[in-house]
C-alpha cells in the first residue's frame, strides 16, 4: 500500500503526553496512521512513496460533528428568529413534509460539501430518507454515524413501520463505505415519542448492540412538559426506560439539575453540545463547565443548518471556549485546548469511534485536516492552539483527509461537484416553497 | 472626477425604507455615492467611466469597529484565559511597557491588514504612540477615529504631559488623511484616572468640541471598586464629572442598572458593545436587548486582538445576534438585521460619523464592501441578511472600498504588503518577549 508522509507541520495530536509537535510529520499507509513525530531525516523519508511539505500549516484531527440533520441545510435561513416549538411545528415540519429524496439528496450534498470545506471529517445525522444520506456520505468520502430519527406520532401501525425502517437502515448500512458508516437507533425525543415506543427502541438497540441517540432537555418548556406528562424530568424518564443502560448519546442537555448531571456521568452518557443552535433558538446555555468538572467529556455539534445557520464546527469550538466564560464570569472555564478536544477527541468518544479517530496516533485511521497558519489573523505565531480556537476561520482549512484519502486539497473539494450541488440545492428548495 | 458603477448586486442599504435592492447598483463619483437603486439601463450605464459586474455578490456598508487597541494584535494569544485585572496588570501592561514605535507600527499594520481582509472600513483606536497609528491608517486607506488613551497613574507632571500629548494629537490629526481621520479625547477608565483628571479631559473636549471616549463598567469588580472609592456606580460618577454633557462614547457598559440605562439614553451616550472580549475575559454579557428596547442604538467592537483574539467584526455581529437570544432564552431579541445595523449604521453614529458613512445613500462617502454569495454555506440564497449574519465567514468579503478607493480587490489587499507585515509582526513580537 502507498505510503505518504506530511512533513514540517505544527502537529496537534490531541494526546496530552505529546500535544504539540513542532516541525512534525504524519506518516500514512493506506487508510492508517503509521507515524506521528518529528520530521524524520532523509533516509527515513526515502522509504515513503510521497512526501508532502506542510510548512506553515498545522495538522490536526478532523472535526467531529456529533448531532445534526444534514438535509435541513436546504431550509437554511428559512423562518429565522423564532422559538423552538413554533419554529419546529409551524415552519419546519410542514416544509419537511414535502421533502422527497430529491430534497434530501440536495440538502445532504450541500451539507457534505460545507462540512468538507470547514474541516469536518465525521458527522452524525439523524433524519429521514436515510438511504439517500448514506449514499451521499459514501460518495463524499466522509465518515458518519447515521440513524433514522423517528417521531412517534400517528397510528400504532405507522410507528411499527417507522421502527422497522430504522432497524433495517441501521443493520443494512452498518459498516458500509469501507467501514466509514456506522449506525445508531434514534427515537426523536421524549416529547415526540411515548415511553413504550422509546422502550421498543431500547430493546432493539440492546438486541442489535447499537448505540442509542435522542434529543433531550433542549428547552425549559420541554422539561416542564415531561414533568407534566410523566411526573419526571427527562433524565430520570429516559433512565427508567433503560435508555442509558448501554451506549447512549443525547443531544443538547441544556437544562440539567446537579443530580441529572450525576446520572449522566454515572451511566457514561455521551453529550452533544450545540452552542450555536441553543443560542439561536433561545433554548439556553448548557452547563458545560459543571459537566467538565464532573468528568463528563461533552462533544460538539452544529445541529441542522436551519437553526445555526451553518455547519462550521470551528465556530462551535470557538463559541464553546467563549460563551461559558462570559456566562460564568470566569475566564478560566473551558480553556482553548478543552474546546478543541471537545470538537475532535471527545467527539470520537461520543460516536463510539474513539478506537478509530479523534486523535493523531499510530494505528488510528488517517482522518486529519491541515490549516493555514500564515494569515495576518494568525500572527505572531507563538500559540497555535490559541490561534486555531480564537482567531482562525473555517477558510483556513486547506486540506481534508479521511481514511488517508484527500477529500479536499488546497480548498478544492475533490469528491463532490461544488457548482452543481449549489445549483441543485436552489432548485430543490424552490420546488417546495412555491 | 471618475464615475464608477457597481451593478447586478444584492444591495443592503441599511435604510429601512429600502433595505434590500435585488439586481441593484451603486454609483460612485470620486469619493462619494451618487446612485443607489436598481441596475439602470444601458443608456444610463454609458454615462459611467467604469462598470463593475457584481453578480453573485452583496454590497453593504463597510463594518465599523468602535473600540479597540490595534497595536495589541502583536500580543494575540499571549496569556489567554485569565481574568481582566490579572491579564491587564500582570501580563499586558509589563509587555506593553516595552512597546516602542516599532511594536506599535508592526501591531497596527497587522491589524489594519486584518481589518481590511474582514471587511472593516472604519475603526476606533485608543492607544499610545498615536502618531504611528495615524500614519499606518493613512497608508492603509482606512477611516478611523483615533485617541491617545491616557492612564492617569504617576506624578502630576506626568499626567499633565499625557493630557497635553492627547490634546496635541487630537488637534494635529483631526481631519487628516483627506478627512478620513477624526479624533477624540480619552481618559482610559474611571478606575485608572482620578475624578479631577477626568474632569480636565471633559473641559478640554468641550473647549475643542471633541467627543470623549472611555472604558466603563466592564467588570463587576470595577463597578464595586468605583462604589468603594467614590460611593457611586460608574455611570453616575461620569455623569457628575460632566462626561455625558456633550458627545461621549463608552466601551463595554456590561454591568448596568435600569436607571443607569435610563441615564445613558437621556444623555444620548454612545455604546461600544464588545461581545467576544467580554466573553473571553469572563466580564459578562451586556444588557443589549434592554438597551435596544429603551431606544439606545449600541455599536459593535472587537476590543484589542489580545482579548478576542481577532478583529473580525462579522463575528461580533453574529455573536450579538446569538448570545443575547440564548442568555435571555428568547429567540426574538436582537434580530439579524439589528445586529447588522449595529455593525454598520449604529457604528457610524457611535463615532459621530453618521453624516458620512454607515449606510449606502446618495451623498455619503463610498465606504462599502462586497461579499460572495456563491459559497455552499450561502445556499439556498433566499434571505441574504440572514445568510450574512448567521452563515457567512470573513473570507466571503471580496472587495473593500473607502472613499471610493479600493483597499482590497478579490481578497488581495492593495494598500499594504501582506507578507512583509506578517514577517515584521513576528520580529517585533520576538524583540519584546525574550
Amino acid at each position: 500500500m502507498l505510503k505518504k508522509i506530511f512533513i514540517k507541520a505544527e502537529i496537534l495530536t490531541m494526546i496530552d503526553e505529546q500535544l504539540m509537535i513542532s516541525n512534525g510529520a504524519l506518516g500514512v499507509e493506506g487508510s492508517q496512521i503509521i507515524y506521528v513525530g518529528e520530521t524524520p531525516n532523509q533516509e527515513v523519508l526515502d522509504q515513503y512513496d510521497e512526501i508532502v511539505d506542510c510548512a506553515g500549516k498545522a495538522i490536526l484531527p478532523g472535526f467531529i460533528n456529533t448531532h445534526g440533520h444534514v438535509a435541513m441545510s436546504l431550509l437554511r435561513g428559512y423562518a429565522d428568529d423564532l422559538p423552538l416549538q413554533r419554529w419546529l411545528e409551524e415552519e419546519m415540519w410542514p416544509l419537511e413534509a414535502r421533502f422527497t429524496n430529491i430534497q434530501v439528496k440536495a440538502g445532504t450534498s450541500l451539507s457534505a460539501l460545507e462540512m468538507i470545506k470547514s474541516g469536518t471529517t465525521t458527522f452524525l445525522d439523524m433524519y429521514d430518507h436515510m438511504d439517500t444520506v448514506a449514499q451521499v456520505t459514501t460518495q463524499a468520502g466522509l465518515r458518519a454515524s447515521l440513524c433514522r430519527g423517528v417521531i412517534g406520532f400517528g397510528s400504532d401501525e405507522l410507528r411499527k413501520h417507522k421502527l422497522n425502517e430504522a432497524v433495517s437502515f441501521a443493520t443494512d448500512w452498518s459498516g458500509a463505505a469501507e467501514g466509514r458508516i456506522t449506525t445508531m437507533l434514534s427515537p426523536h425525543a421524549p416529547y415526540t415519542c411515548e415511553p413504550d415506543f422509546i422502550r421498543q427502541f431500547v430493546e432493539k438497540a440492546h438486541e442489535l448492540d447499537l448505540p442509542l441517540h435522542t434529543h433531550m432537555s433542549e428547552t425549559v418548556k420541554e422539561v416542564q412538559q415531561n414533568m407534566d406528562n410523566y411526573g419526571l424530568r427527562p433524565v430520570e424518564h429516559l433512565l427508567n426506560l433503560g435508555f442509558f443502560e448501554k451506549r447512549a448519546l443525547v443531544a443538547h442537555a441544556v437544562h440539567l439539575t446537579d443530580s441529572e448531571i450525576d446520572v449522566l456521568w454515572e451511566h457514561d452518557v455521551k453529550i452533544a453540545h450545540n452552542p450555536v443552535s441553543n443560542l439561536k433558538l433561545g433554548s439556553g446555555i448548557a452547563r458545560i463547565p459543571d459537566m467538565l468538572r464532573k468528568g463528563i467529556r461533552p462533544s460538539l455539534a452544529t445541529d441542522g443548518a436551519a437553526s445555526n445557520n451553518n455547519l462550521d464546527l470551528l465556530e462551535e469550538i470557538r463559541l464553546t471556549a467563549l460563551i461559558h466564560k462570559g456566562y460564568a464570569q470566569d475566564p478560566e472555564v473551558v480553556p482553548a485546548i478543552t474546546a478543541l478536544k471537545m470538537g475532535t477527541q471527545y467527539g470520537s468518544e461520543a460516536l463510539f469511534l474513539d478506537d478509530q479517530v479523534g486523535t493523531l496516533e499510530v494505528g488510528k485511521q488517517a482522518d486529519f485536516i491541515t490549516m493555514d497558519l500564515t494569515g495576518p489573523h494568525m500572527q505572531p505565531r507563538h500559540d497555535v492552539i490559541s490561534h486555531i480556537v480564537y482567531a482562525a476561520s473555517r477558510s483556513d482549512v486547506l486540506d481534508v483527509y479521511v481514511d488517508g484519502k484527500a477529500l479536499m486539497r488546497n480548498r478544492e473539494c475533490l469528491t463532490l461537484d461544488e457548482e452543481r450541488i449549489c445549483f441543485e440545492a436552489t432548485q430543490a428548495f424552490k420546488a417546495i416553497v412555491k
